[in-house]
């Protein structure tokens, strides 16, 4: 077979040179024709759009035809032509078609139409579905936007620890991490395990946030974030929890509540507008078989101003549609820690935009946020999007030594852990704040999956860690 | 104090704006002067450069003025003035001073000249220092370069799970992950750890290399990369390895070796290239303060093209150097894995610039990597590089489903864990290629460092998990 460069199938889909010789390769999709005339759709993972490839059976062996199957790996040379039909602009007429790896009816992708369940159990073969693979571009293209969008505002991309010592928000949900022989554990006198002889000397778990480490470096760097895999070990079995998920988390010195307000507005805007400007084919696509309001939707958060709303405000929203006679599942009060359908309330039937609540109730939040003077809240600051509630939780934090040292306390935070972190309020306290995102959220609302097992390629959940 | 909009000092050396109000916050390096006027260097991390704050003292309260210690956090109004003596361009003649944190005489930074193993037990503070905030600002500006290299050229950036069950390179170096409560392990008659009940419901661990699921990716895709963190539960404490460390995996259909060769040395030259560019400063620093010979060695990597030569061609010339009287530590002979001295030779010695070696014996290589004709090497590909060794290790992999299997059997491989990963070769099989880079090292290159726990923030190593 000739040797001619190949061209990627979203690249040939520009090409206007028609006449000219080209090379593709990829994966046949479907095939159907006449007797004379068969017509190949071949995708190469580059775009959601196929070529087609012509091929006059005549001109070819016919041992060779019967291996074009779906699943099948081809490489084509041939002529590119303009397409007559409707859809794609180019076409292939094949001259040499080999087949690079042939595909058997035992391959489960064959048909169209399998579940989103089923889909899940061959993980390792969904990418190759028009579905996954306009799913996992879109993970691509949210992650090259958030570096973007960080690293052209001067932000610094931070690598905080996977493996921790620490444990501040409980090791009841955190994974232990060892390299101990299981079956011949040392204990002490009193029977404890001793850790020794484990891999770090101590008892170490995998990271549940990489905020406490990203404080270090703002209060250096000025302005930081993290992108990296996040941990729960929550026995949860929803379509809303990972026991392995990515997370963002920008910290930044000297910004306080409001310039955090800012940045998360801007920053979520900037990658719903990436997604729609950058990934239109794909977000079609899902909008078309999927979410017929996903464009809407995508659309609707770029056009106003998020409301932003203390959290007492919002309570009395809420308590006032109770009493005309909305019905919520979970009771409303100052004080509770607002249910999905609560945040969803004010989002999408009240305001009808996103809303950034803020000054929550000090007894529901992390011990690190900025105390406020009413004694009461704290400057805490959640962005509740449509369809998916929460997507970003974020604060202005603590700067002050010994508000955080009475917090601490009254929270019973082992100390032992925490003295690096006091070091930031010791030497040279700043104003700063932060917030987090996680990645898979803003993937379910720029994809509009509903299951965020089907935003990330292998998701670990109970009882499942395939692949 | 007047609310002046801050401005980083990276902006703040760009301005000429002279006579300007401006405000400038950040952390005290030093302060020095005389009895009538103080100068303070001021860093707020967006730039190894610091800014030359002018304190007129007489117009400022005594009692605030003793507050400005080394490591303390100001606030800064004043004018944007040309600065006369040799340096930065601009300075800020103070108006008014704001002592955000105060920082005692316990501060661990108060005076230069730490030693790094010294600098390594403050990590939390250590990017507070020249040298490390220049690190981890090239840090930042390698993983951009790695992102931005691969979107250019197409690539999806895909996430392969951290937490796997799988274990094909030997489950002595992996760490374990499990939420069983060790005190109470369920075991079978046999005395056998039951999983049943581990949050996975079977033995897990943590990745040693995202390679096998980016194969599953590039064949749906076409073309992909990891960036994630990668983990190796090895006992070894030196200078060159970490138990946690963060990998670059390219994984591409269609390449065959040639171009997996072009690709590697095109991103790596990208890199370093991206670096003299964007991180002249720190770069400088670090070349004048640790390593003279850094930048040249930077751009010798730039200049030529790298030498490509066959492993065993290789060890001839290895095998000459030891009859001419060069001494190694370690034997040379075909069939041995090079040591790192071997490696070097080959591109300080006697190449002078960087070498691809290929098509390594079999044996010293890993299952997956495409077998050659002769039937005692495989198209494996190593990068070979000054002062580091191998930087980039990567292969064609094997695409036949037959002799694949042949390989597995021969180093058995525990079948049940493959499965998935055999499924490619069996439904649609293609050529294809990629490789490996350890984030690490590439910062080893482009820093000088020479210790590699100071090229990540928070290094994890035998008996180290702090912070």
């Amino acid at each position: 077979m000739e040797k001619i460069s190949r061209t990627k199938i979203v690249d040939l889909m520009k090409r206007e040179d028609f006449g000219a010789m080209v090379n593709v390769k990829g994966w046949v999709r479907t095939r159907r024709g006449s007797k004379q005339v068969n017509f190949i759709a071949l995708n190469d993972g580059s775009t959601i759009n196929n070529v087609q490839v012509v091929v006059d059976l005549a001109n070819f062996d016919e041992e060779m035809l019967k291996q074009i199957t779906t699943g099948a790996c081809l490489s084509v040379n041939g002529v590119l032509t303009e397409s007559v039909g409707a859809g794609q602009k180019a076409e292939v007429q094949a001259r040499e078609i080999e087949v690079l790896g042939t595909c058997d009816n035992t391959y489960p992708l064959q048909k169209k139409g399998h579940s989103m369940e089923f889909l899940r159990e061959i993980a390792h073969l969904r990418p190759r579905t028009n579905t996954f693979g306009a799913v996992f571009r879109i993970r691509h293209n949210m992650a090259i936007a958030i570096h973007k969008f960080f690293h052209e505002k001067g932000f610094f991309y931070f690598h905080t620890p996977i493996i921790t010592a620490s444990d501040c928000e409980g090791a009841g949900q955190m994974f232990q991490v060892t390299t101990m022989n299981l079956y011949d554990l040392k204990k002490d006198a009193n029977g404890s395990i001793v850790y020794d002889d484990d891999f770090f000397g101590k008892q170490a778990s995998l990271t549940v946030s990489g905020q406490l480490e990203g404080e270090l470096a703002a209060t250096a760097l000025g302005a930081i974030y993290t992108f990296g895999p996040t941990f729960r070990a929550e026995n949860s079995n929803t379509p809303r929890h990972l026991a392995e998920f990515w997370m963002i988390e920008p910290e930044v010195a000297f910004n306080e509540i409001q310039e955090n307000m800012d940045l998360a507005e801007e920053f979520i805007k900037y990658c719903v507008r990436w997604a729609l400007d950058n990934c239109a084919d794909d977000v079609k696509f899902l909008n078309d078989m999927f979410d017929k309001g996903l464009i809407e939707r995508l659309e609707g958060v770029l056009k106003e101003d998020f409301v932003r709303l203390p959290y007492t405000e919002g309570i009395k929203i809420l308590e006032e549609a109770v009493a005309k006679g909305h019905k919520f599942e979970f009771p409303v009060y100052w004080g509770v820690d607002l249910a999905s359908e609560h945040e969803r309330y004010l989002v999408e039937d009240h305001f009808k935009r996103p809303v950034i609540l803020t000054d929550y109730p000090k007894e529901i939040k992390a011990f690190y946020m900025k105390q406020n003077e009413d004694g009461k809240t704290v400057r805490a600051m959640d962005v509740l999007f449509p369809k998916i509630g929460e997507i970003i939780g974020g604060s202005e934090r603590e700067s002050d030594y010994n508000k955080l040292m009475t917090r601490i306390e009254e929270m019973h935070i082992p100390m032992k852990d925490m003295w690096w972190y006091l070091d930031t309020r010791k030497f040279g306290t700043c104003p700063h704040s932060g917030f987090g995102l996680g990645f898979e959220r803003l993937l379910l609302f720029v994809t509009g999956m509903s299951n965020i097992r089907d935003v990330i390629p292998f998701p670990r959940t109970p009882r499942n860690a395939d692949f």
